[in-house]
């Protein structure tokens, strides 16, 4: 029994010396550096953005961990191994930043600190300018981020109104639900907060036709995946005042290319995919209480359908 | 019995029209327009920033209502007619747009939201970078501004601690009380915002000695009155690294000069004392029924004590 952990874009050393902080008998591994003989040893891949067919060199694998809360990035590999379990990570901190990150995003447009940001740079003091725009948010997917989100909004006394494609409760928000509601919570909120995972389904999901059916005005805020939006639909969409304006986190390219458009538009607010983070000191316990699972035949934690993509 | 709204800053038309709507039998005068042999009919002063003297004209005076939450331009008045009740307006939309304002700075620190609207303005994408300021937040004045905020703060989960003169409950929250408190408070905070009533003891509240006795780097939020702040001792506190920067609403000279040197320091945000209005269709309803109460003689609601100076 031994653990791959792949994941080119970070520091792999940082997640080994974590495990073996709290377990000094796991045996790990990290891509690319296994050793042939190992291969059919290893039974758990922890894994970030791995290269396509990576995975399936390892016959045995029993368990194979995200080290992050999304998998898309691993269901599009074709060839990743059919019939292992994949697991995610629900991590606290993740819901913590990311529902303080969107609040920041909300109270920025709720009282047009960017309009006051340029009025302080030309020294400009206009008190009668609208300081208060109404909102009232919809959060569209209400998983364990956006439930977080909706219970915050809610409590600080805003409308907030929540799309899921099964039934969800949550207190004090307005829920819809399925496709047939979805005119309904579009008409029903003025910000639109994307924290759908990524499927099939969702991908390209905030769109020229799902814009058109949005109230005039509604402000867009993308932190979920760059694949949900149909970048060159989204321009247009605030020139025809459609959409008011948007905060992007995440992009279909990141780094997001330099001439990219989005750049300089007045009303795209940008930041560099940094909503939200796994932080490896709340995911590593939990991966390895799952490899412990794993070994000992128990039910995985946090365990993903793959039909559903999450 | 008549009335007269003495607010030379603000439209008082718009008042008297908002009064008459109500009570069509009212009589009604906007400061200057008094007939001399009117004057003695004149028992209620409805006044927003008055001007020093115009109150003690009215020799039957037995009700004068701030136009605003706040009374401290009114006792400033040395004439100010003595014996007569002071009311004040507790308008829960301004507890709540400005606990909206504060949030909206607040988050704009923790997220650092200014480091990232320069990288855009760059087109520099820098995931790297510290994206989570810890914000311990220190509430200075827990009257029902004060409140409002730190409730809010707490319930999403931020440490939260208040600082008031007499005992205060707010559940959720760290309270200090007194001066023999003051250092323990300052400690425990990361964060000060100021929403203490202005009066002779609270004025230059803010200053290089608070400063001093601040844990280093101490955010700085303003949004109680221009003259809680000692100016000239800002940006020297900012410059030693005692005070990491500040949002201010509100200033000693307003509109701030155009020369001011809080214009153009980069870890200042200036914002049009726009932080909190009174809205007149909150206010109007409240000087009316006090109106009424002061005829019938029964217990005027939101009174100021003048001692203590709110």
């Amino acid at each position: 029994m031994a653990i791959v952990i792949i994941a080119p874009t970070r520091d792999t050393r940082i997640w080994a010396q974590g495990l073996l902080a709290l377990d000094p008998t796991l045996e790990i591994y990290e891509h690319p550096h296994v050793p042939e003989d190992v291969k059919d040893r290893i039974t758990c891949a922890i894994t970030w953005l791995h290269p396509e067919g990576s995975l399936s060199v390892f016959p045995n694998l029993n368990i194979i961990c995200s080290m992050g809360a999304g998998v898309d990035h691993m269901l599009a590999d074709a060839q990743l191994p059919k019939g292992v379990p994949i697991t995610r990570i629900v991590d606290p901190a993740l819901a913590w930043s990311m529902s303080n990150f969107v609040i920041a995003a909300l109270f920025n447009h709720h009282r047009n600190w960017e309009h006051f940001r340029k009025q302080q740079a030309g020294k400009r003091w206009a008190q009668a300018d609208l300081c208060e725009v109404p909102l009232r948010v919809g959060v569209l997917g209400l998983g364990v981020l956006g439930k977080d989100l909706a219970q915050k909004v809610s409590a600080l006394g805003f409308y907030t109104a929540g799309f899921s494609q099964t039934p969800k409760e949550v207190a004090g928000i307005e829920s819809f639900v399925g496709a047939s509601q979805l005119d309904a919570f579009l008409q029903a909120v003025n910000v639109l907060v994307c924290l759908l995972p990524l499927t099939p389904a969702t991908e390209n999901y905030l769109n020229a036709q799902l814009f058109e059916r949005c109230s005039p005005g509604t402000y867009l805020i993308n932190v979920a995946r760059g694949k949900h939006l149909v970048e060159e639909d989204l321009i247009p969409a605030i020139h025809s005042g459609q959409l008011s304006g948007a905060v992007l986190d995440v992009f279909r390219e990141e780094p997001l290319p330099v001439h990219h458009p989005f750049w300089e538009h007045p009303n795209i607010v940008i930041t560099p995919h940094h909503a939200s983070l796994t932080n490896p000191d709340a995911a590593i316990p939990q991966l390895l209480e799952n490899y412990r699972r794993s070994i000992q035949g128990e039910q995985l934690l946090n365990t993903v359908d793959r039909k559903k993509g999450y």
